[in-house]
């Protein structure tokens, strides 16, 4: 006799890279690259009218905050912008609460907070599909990004459409910290076939059991960075010091010193090599100005592809393939 | 000569509960129950194009910022979402003067504030429909969609519409503080014909001057709230310490620690008893969590509901019955 | 081989009043009381559908917030609400990377801050129109939408359309600080062909440099506000201390005591004269209750006619002339 919605099929999340399978990506990054060049000859594409998304931000945000919003409208649908202000998600109520209430009201949830065991509890919770915006230990949404334009500009078929397997074998060297886009490209590497070349200063170091992924000749790593960039095809970094993380300010400085991206390490990679950051960028920190600003770097194309892919990833979980 | 918008027809607002009839509470019950429907089967039902909602917090909310926004975007219309920060409306400029711009620019104005005297005055110089989304002394929203839940369990007709003569004779019992639910409780059972048991602890009692209820048959007071909940055909409370009123939070936790809505309780009530709670919830306070997460909690459902009846009241204030 | 957008045109911005020549602000003016008209009488105008307007502020607003808002809803489009918080824009990351990545993804910019410069390092990076929401220096959004109003009441055609040209040679009387207001009344005043005269306290001056007009005869200086209301078309003023400058809030209340806009002053300008103010006010500051709530204000009109001027601004910098 109860009123209430029942989802009409089991609910799908997007919590970490490896909740989808090789052939999902296939199939995401088609739709985002027709979905892209929809919106680019101002074609309407408005898949989700009357679906709302609800984003919850624990941390700050304006990449991550515009790209979903403007994304959602460009499908026809709407957004509230939920902040969590001074207190945390879970301290006015159980975060269960949260989840059971939020999604009966909207359609399918982004949330961007601290610990994924918080996201992961929402998502148990709620009868929409929840996405993972960031957590500490993963950036899925950002992979997905950075995949897409790596295959824009080096896996380009003759007819314009992107060919997935044109990742296969490549190699994309991370510089910096063990953090969680570099668990991420770990999960993307395993499901996709390509190899990740890893150095960490010591003391960040990826661990694989929060990565969530066996050790494995797809990912190696190496104490200098510069070998680690050595016939690399993707050259990729972070900041120093990742939100949450700014009481450990001082000490990354120091430990990461050598970890800048500079000419030298993406002249060792290969000629045809790109660079990639997820911004915000310090230069002269974590990458030279040289680099992030030179011909190699696709940081801006990176940036605006997170709102493409998005929008492929939200009309995925509420309409599955089309 | 004024080239300003002139109000086609007397402005009506929507402050506390009694600003309605019974008869208009029947139309909006019909009208929210058709909203759902159409709601639940993705049908369209864009009556609110181009119509721009103000919604004003004063105090945080989450359910209410929601069920708002998102019910405001189904009925095809926009909504802005407006903060006080740290200052508080009439601190930058009176409020009149906000009253008389916002109005201006906007279609209607749902204001979450403290004191019940600040909406009042915001609406008197108001061009457009204003709604209580929460004051200190009131809370009608909520009600509307409490009942609305309980017809929708209880009073149903076999063609599946809610007969709102089933209200008439039921008894709700009111466990807890004498706030702006049990004040509103008070006058939606005067206007629309049922009994209110009310439990409070001595100095937290309901205060008919502020209520706005005569005396009467129609409400009655306990001491003993399982002697309230006796007999009850719904039994329902809210939080030891409302918003705005935290400085008194411990002297509180003591005075209020018999009134928590136990197993014991429901078990004096009628045996298809509901239970409601406005939430956020403390469960081991004011509900042991065996009630909240039992088979005859709908709360989860009456936050739902909030979006569907709102949805039915703003339609109503901009345009009338349809 | 880039994916990215190619910007069809030269992008314009509208960053202070001069950026448009009388031939364009004739356009705007026409443009806006037709979208007005439009407005008032429930006809659709969705010329801007699909695109997004990021807004961005670093300092608080509710007018230029809602009507910025609305007003690209009721366009058709939709609003991406950006605050800065604690950080100001520039902090987290170069304003320059700011611009590039915002302007990938959004289809213009609206932008709140505190100098000048910033907003002028924003636009030369963005790749679609900015227009300045306000700034230490200029507000030249508010003084469209005042010259609108003036238009209205004073400029009407005997079809009820604008004749730019009714502004030609009329007096503004400017009292109070010398502040951005005031700087942008100067540009109007020599593009469109109309005299202002100003008077502020010693050491409120207007600077000429700041404000980017030439000395001349189309501004006077009196040292005497009510020398400077004499014979005006329009007196209009501004809180004694704008945003930005609270610090300096005891010394302002000294030294403009005598700046305030009072009957007597009224009274030596045109009987005709209409009083102006962009809100919020102070009233027994800098103007007298009698005028802002008497028979010559058109205050309210004027906090309205934002939302009307900036659809039609935003709508010509996307667009062009229709």
């Amino acid at each position: 006799m109860s009123a209430s919605i029942t989802p009409p099929v089991p609910v799908r999340h997007y919590l970490q890279f490896k909740d989808f399978s090789a052939e999902e990506y296939a199939y995401l990054f088609a739709r985002a690259w027709l979905i892209k060049r929809k919106f680019k000859t101002y074609q309407k594409h408005h898949t989700l009218t009357d679906r709302t998304l609800a984003m919850i931000f624990e941390k700050a945000s304006t990449r991550t905050r515009v790209s979903f919003e403007a994304g959602m409208y460009q499908l026809g649908g709407s957004v509230v912008h939920l902040t969590t202000g001074d207190s945390q998600l879970g301290r006015a109520e159980p975060i269960e609460d949260s989840a059971r209430v939020i999604s009966r009201m909207t359609d399918i949830v982004m949330i961007r907070t601290f610990g994924q065991e918080k996201i992961e509890r929402f998502a148990a919770h709620s009868r929409v599909p929840v996405i993972n915006g960031l957590t500490n230990e993963f950036h899925p949404c950002q992979i997905l990004a950075d995949l897409f334009t790596w295959l824009e500009y080096r896996g380009q078929r003759p007819d314009g459409t992107l060919d997935v397997d044109a990742l296969k074998g490549i190699t994309v060297a991370w510089v910096g910290d063990g953090n969680n886009m570099a668990n991420t490209w770990l999960q993307a590497a395993q499901i996709l076939g390509f190899r990740v070349h890893i150095s960490t200063p010591r003391g960040y170091e990826v661990d694989p059991a929060v990565a969530g992924v066996p050790r494995g000749d797809f990912w190696q790593v190496f104490d200098n960075p510069m070998q680690a960039c050595r016939g690399a095809d993707l050259v990729t970094t972070d900041v120093w010091t990742s939100m949450g993380f700014e009481a450990e300010n001082e000490a990354r400085q120091k430990a990461f010193a050598a970890w800048c991206v500079t000419p030298e390490m993406m002249a060792v990679a290969k000629p045809e090599a790109l660079f990639m950051h997820c911004l915000p960028a310090h230069r002269g920190e974590e990458v030279a100005a040289e680099v992030i600003d030179g011909p190699q770097s696709v940081v801006w194309d990176e940036a605006e592809n997170r709102m493409h892919v998005q929008k492929a990833l939200m009309e995925y979980l509420l309409l599955g393939q089309l």
